[in-house]
């Protein structure tokens, strides 16, 4: 409550927030539900959270995002009339022409939800739907560290490796729904198996899990670590924070898979470069806000060593992302009142 | 003056052959310059061939594209105030904006030649510059193998991989006029040197450059080959033409050296696809054209399984070009119609 009334005095000290310009966001993610009223400056007008419950299915999800939605938009002070747009990120294949979720493994499984229908019907504010990660490299383009570019590649290394691509002002979706999956492009032909089933994906190489994978087999050789007093040995997860203990501790192992990584998505991000040439690159995702300071200056030295064609540094950054938890609900919320509004 | 005659007949018999719709197309190699008169439907009513002689300097190889372009005009039997706009593909750096050659190593070295200012006084009409690969895949995408699509990966493996990407029916330029440099995109981390000084690139893996390296190296190695008795000894250089004679006779390390270089494209082939999800691939070059009939199945079996969004071939083909050594003129005078003409 107190949190509220606060919102709405910094409200009454910007006259230039126009209320009828209020976008809803939501980050449907597999475990928690976040829903943020958003203005066109990108700011957080008010906000809700929610667990997603997925196990309990489909109807008991989109009834835990109308009232997450209901929620945020009461934390702001206004009525849903008020809005005049919902953007909500999945993380799943999204069909943003029809507001269906194809699938989504994360969501317990969804196939073929028609997800932006059912929100219109429930909400009665027009709805658009999008993959999570698109929306939230379209809100670092936006509202975030790559305000103000209009090509932006988003590389978001974590359990796996997500990413988005926008190329003057638009977000790519691809033909068949299925652009951005960049941690997927192959950089290691025949290398490591990746989660995919496949061999050398980026993500088999530089993702937290691929990290681990290479460190736990270091350990089983028997290779010295910090890391073995920093986990249970009986269920050995290596957390991105763990990481980062290790790498403050400057533990050798660490450093060096944690260094080896780095330069992998260096290279990766010089040849994504070479095939697109985007205005800058956007780095986040969990791996790089725990483990940033060591990674990024690795991972920009390789990429400007990787361009065919060279750039100044300054005429093509390697940006941090600037959104954290808000980026999904941001994106969704700026691509909502660009596309789900009638012009 | 015999096939003058003959397509003017042809003319004659097209009655929906404006000729208030015609465009010229240049393709200028770094050994020749083709020039072709171009309808709306990408019919080619003139042409014009000349050697380049860039040895002989930036003013001198202008001059020869001006006379070029004249001859194809008057081939067509037309005025060259018929044709209302002029595109021309060169092997470099072309920033389309300016009509300005940043960069064409393979012209003598040119840097900063003013090309479309310079071809625009000479011949008083609209000139659009473009890359050659790049006019190449818009040839394709518009009057060649993939007319019709909309989303487009062209990949032409030759002595280099050249390539082209459209997206919505745009081509990709980028940010720096440095885009669809696929060919230094990188698969094979720490792979074979590459041409460009780096490790890994597609070029370094599938180009014919990368096959000679592979079957001289093994023919050094001991390794009996049909191909010792196709090449010079003294000048131990492989064509196209000399694989694909090799291939037709079964020859064991020629195939094996081609299939594995088919292999890498096709992971190559489905890794790009991950990240930009083309309504379809089109593929052309030199070695494609010689090799095709081996390289292109195990290209496609390949990229399908590296799919990381299973889609059904027929919703994603991967076509064989079909414009041959038109397809640059070709893209050329079809991307000047669509940006050189006021609307």
């Amino acid at each position: 409550m107190g949190k509220k009334s606060k919102k709405n005095r910094q409200n009454q000290n910007r006259p230039d927030v126009g209320l009828h310009a209020s976008r809803l966001g939501i980050d449907l993610g597999g475990t928690k539900i976040l829903a943020g009223v958003v203005d066109d400056q990108g700011r957080i007008l008010g906000s809700a959270k929610r667990k997603t419950r997925a196990e309990r299915g489909v109807d008991e999800v989109i009834a835990r995002i109308v009232k997450t939605a209901q929620d945020a938009v009461t934390d702001a002070g206004l009525d849903m009339s008020a809005v005049k747009a919902i953007g909500i990120g999945a993380p799943g294949v999204a069909d943003y022409r029809t507001g269906v979720i194809e699938f989504a493994p994360n969501l317990n499984n969804w196939v073929n939800v028609a997800l932006g229908p059912r929100l219109e019907q429930a909400l009665g504010v027009p709805v658009i739907v999008e993959n999570d990660v698109n929306a939230g490299t379209y809100g670092e383009a936006t509202v975030g560290a790559a305000a103000g570019y209009r090509s932006v590649v988003g590389i978001f290394p974590g359990t796996g490796i997500g990413g988005g691509i926008i190329l003057d002002g638009r977000l790519l979706r691809g033909a068949h729904n299925a652009a951005g999956e960049i941690g997927h492009m192959v950089v290691l032909i025949d290398g490591p198996r990746c989660g995919c089933g496949r061999r050398g994906c980026i993500e088999a190489l530089a993702s937290r899990t691929a990290i681990e994978r290479d460190i736990l087999g270091e350990l089983r050789g028997g290779r010295k670590s910090l890391i073995s007093e920093l986990i249970d040995p009986d269920n050995p997860q290596i957390t991105s924070g763990t990481l980062a203990t290790a790498l403050a501790e400057r533990d050798p192992l660490v450093t060096d898979v944690i260094e080896r990584a780095a330069y992998h998505l260096g290279v990766f991000t010089g040849s994504l470069i070479n095939g697109l040439d985007p205005e800058c690159v956007v780095y986040g995702g969990g791996l790089i806000e725990a483990c940033g300071s060591v990674m990024l200056p690795i991972i920009r030295e390789t990429t400007y060593r990787y361009l065919i064609r060279p750039i100044e540094p300054e005429r093509l950054p390697i940006l941090e992302a600037a959104l954290g938890d808000n980026a999904v609900l941001l994106g969704a919320a700026m691509l909502a009142a660009v596309e789900a509004e009638p012009a």
